[in-house]
């Protein structure tokens, strides 16, 4: 498949390698072009703009946020003006669920097709190819799309043919490991204030009823205080309960929890934590229950 | 060992039937006594009183709640005035920190040992012996103990010497798996009234990041919307998040997402569903969002 | 003064009445003619677009929200284009306090004068002239539209130099209002359930510490359960909330209660309760406690 | 009337001498008797024991809290074994529903009569004799008792013949106080972090709709961040807020902004802030934004 890249983050870096050693013909593009002479060296070719990329049959984008996606898209030379007709651009980006509609909308009204894409798994599960792919949009793109979901994750999900659904189970996923985060940074403070250790509690946890990578992953990085560098930051983190929060309320659904993890990011964000791993949010309940701040 | 056993409820009566099978002699007692035939009829002798029952190495209670528990330990013929100088006395029971403190120091005041060993598991799981036990209390009754715990489960964890710390931590855990009840149940709020399969998005967790036994039992449950019979009721999980609460005052630690569970189990209380599986708990997202009322 | 005026809904109408019985020049804009009537039968001049109101020293815009006010606003023919040199732009619609910022920026760039003039008080009070003005921005246009303000309210209150910080004075209280409905509703839905009147309890209250017209007011419609006519719409308090979070996000401040009150507003418009008074949504504490629905 | 009178902290003092200048007959009990002095010397007789002071028509106690007052009421030469067929006890304390209900019953049972008579004021109001009374009990009691309020307070309120009725009153009265404390804190930290004077925007809310004395005095302390002395202590606020939540709990009526408010005092008293006012949990919202703990 000849597949153009935008967007060469850790993320994005990690993820065009593996599609270079499946096989495919790629051409990158990133706004720093330092991040592309590691791909060039192994057969990628540089693009010059985002429309260079657009010659190809799929454009991946896989970008920081909705104002870094919408940039490259909309536009003059934009991936929608650039994009020949029926190709497809995959969006891997955490974007919102309102920008995902619009992306589909213009590319449907151009004569393409957009696929929603996002992804989970840190760094180091990208490099591994071991990311999961949740994916959305037309049935025929998402048969063509398969060895290249297959080439950067263990599994694809395909939610819905529409493709803002990817998004929006993308961003509850998210929430879910946000609320591990919180409930077990409450329980630590509780049992950590009592005397317990808070390793020992992690494993008992993880060897019976919370045997499972988030709470093994988070509760790890809690129980050892261990926030830099952050794998994903805690102003990310923010970002993405507020995109969630922006789509419970278009279908009117309250999510206490994640109003409560939203103030607890800007809490560590007020506190000058923004840059600190995600799971930082957690210590927060033992900084209220006079513990020291994290991070700080 | 000689054990007497206090309290054959659902969980009781298994925990009973497998000491039993394990070669242990046992001596039973439950208020309402037909509940003992199955038991006498497998080798355990009927006791009339919690106080014959007393005549043994190990008196182990699994009772209801704090009023129960203390019903059968303090007074008149009750466990501490019964049981021999050197005995141990297992509560088994998810009671208050509180309680087990004072249960502690009552029975070290009359010469006896008081063990906190409450249990992880819903009744299949005390059927098969497969319980967890999180077990505190002095290092020798610990280990007289061992032999004992494992009849009844697939694996210990002696957490402190100090009795109430098993219960602050058992305690947590059913916060935990209420956090999970919670923010499962708001997650398929939202992506349930978007139109995805709740199942199909569950299968999606339990497939990654959320791959435990706690995402898959209640996640399920919810997803199915399956909440009678109740495997363990509404009205105990709002005890035990009280429970939780109590403590954590005691030990000045706030925890907003404990209040808002104990919120959501008043709730379904006032609506009348204390009765049904506490997983119900996690509906009352989607009730608020315009759905259906759990259980009504 | 030579005043125009955009937009003529329950408060505009009467905010404008007052202006022209003041004695001020009015040319009057709204986009459903019908509005415009009653107005000009009292001498004002009828508008065929914003572009026309702007033949004026100072343009009010009174519009439902931030949507409303950029489409008259900025654009071709929009007051920005229209209004000459020197000329102020007041708005006294709540809107958010980035738009606000931006309609400063951009006035300021086109040399005319932005000022945020958003007003306390209900329909009742508009046609009493009895609002309060909470005004932000330049001095010497705070000194020139004195006469304006004293004409639609009781008492003016400037609050900084900085249009957007009037906007988010306003949205404050906005906020506490809304408090004050959900604290209200929480207490009278225990004390409700226990069997107190609930007008004898918001008596107690009014005579005593509580006596302040947001009491008053808002709890005399929950006691009475009077949600309709709203004087002003539920969807309005969740728009309003949304704002102040959002303004709470960009300063970095979390604000638990308010997002309380975010989930309760979108609780009751799940429910189809988004026309009722915004004071419907204190109702819900009583409702979650196992009453009726309010307005269902 | 002959009044017993017992508790002579700062309310119980004043009150005491109220009742003294209004000409009654009064004979004083406190645990220290430091306390007792001042009033003997103004006429009051000294009793050695509570059981003294219920040589009366009337008992009245204000104290700290539900032990203290249980433990002058019960047990051997308690009040309820002192007092007189027919006197009457009134509890002035802001006790639990629960201990209300027991006084009431078991001094029903001894042939006596049971009064709950909380009142609202800070130690000024109540040596000013300005307090509000909160009274609950039969009506021959309410009647008989008419005297003994107006000479402590401006005025009384009698909310039902179910003396515990005025303790769930009260509480929801304190409730809806650190409602408007933890409000106006989140409206605070907002404002004053965008540049806001703090006392010009409560001059502001006390001008318009929240002219009450709840905003001014709670407000003001606020503003000024004047915790210490403590008017009422923090400590004693969280006891409040505890009593109505095990109040609404037996109600079954979920109190989400009480549940706030809990976690609140907690944070408070784990940073050291128990004995500073109970407004400086409003002062938390700031910190959490940033800003600098209360008291520390």
């Amino acid at each position: 498949m000849r597949i153009g890249f935008v967007g060469l983050g850790n993320m994005g870096a990690a993820m065009a390698a593996n599609l270079l050693a499946a096989g495919h013909e790629l051409t990158v593009y990133n706004r720093s072009p330092d991040k592309v002479g590691p791909l060039t060296a192994r057969g990628a070719i540089a693009a010059a703009s985002p429309a260079q990329a657009c010659d190809a049959d799929v454009v991946v984008t896989m970008l920081a946020d909705d104002t870094a996606t919408e940039a490259v898209t909309f536009g003059e030379s934009g991936i929608i003006e650039s994009l020949r007709h029926g190709a497809i651009h995959v969006s891997c980006s955490t974007i919102s669920v309102a920008l995902s509609q619009r992306l589909a909308d213009a590319h449907t009204a151009a004569g393409q097709v957009f696929v929603a894409a996002p992804v989970f798994g840190r760094p180091e599960a990208a490099t591994a190819a071991k990311l999961f792919v949740v994916a959305a949009g037309p049935a025929p793109a998402m048969e063509a799309l398969a060895p290249l979901f297959d080439a950067v994750g263990q599994r694809t999900f395909v939610v819905s043919d529409r493709a803002r659904i990817a998004h929006l189970v993308k961003l509850s996923g998210n929430f879910l490991i946000a609320s591990v985060i919180e409930s077990l940074g409450e329980a630590m403070a509780l049992v950590g204030k009592a005397g317990v250790d808070k390793l020992e509690f992690l494993d008992l946890l993880t060897s019976t009823l919370f045997d499972a990578p988030a709470y093994r992953t988070y509760g790890g990085l809690l129980a050892r205080e261990e926030f830099e560098p952050a794998g994903f930051a805690a102003r990310l983190g923010l970002k993405d309960v507020r995109l969630l929060l922006a789509a419970a309320e278009d279908l009117q659904v309250p999510l206490p929890v994640a109003g409560l993890v939203r103030d607890r990011y800007l809490t560590l964000l007020a506190g000058g934590g923004g840059e600190l791993d995600w799971s930082a949010m957690g210590a927060l309940a033992a900084w209220e229950a006079g513990g020291p701040k994290p991070g700080g």
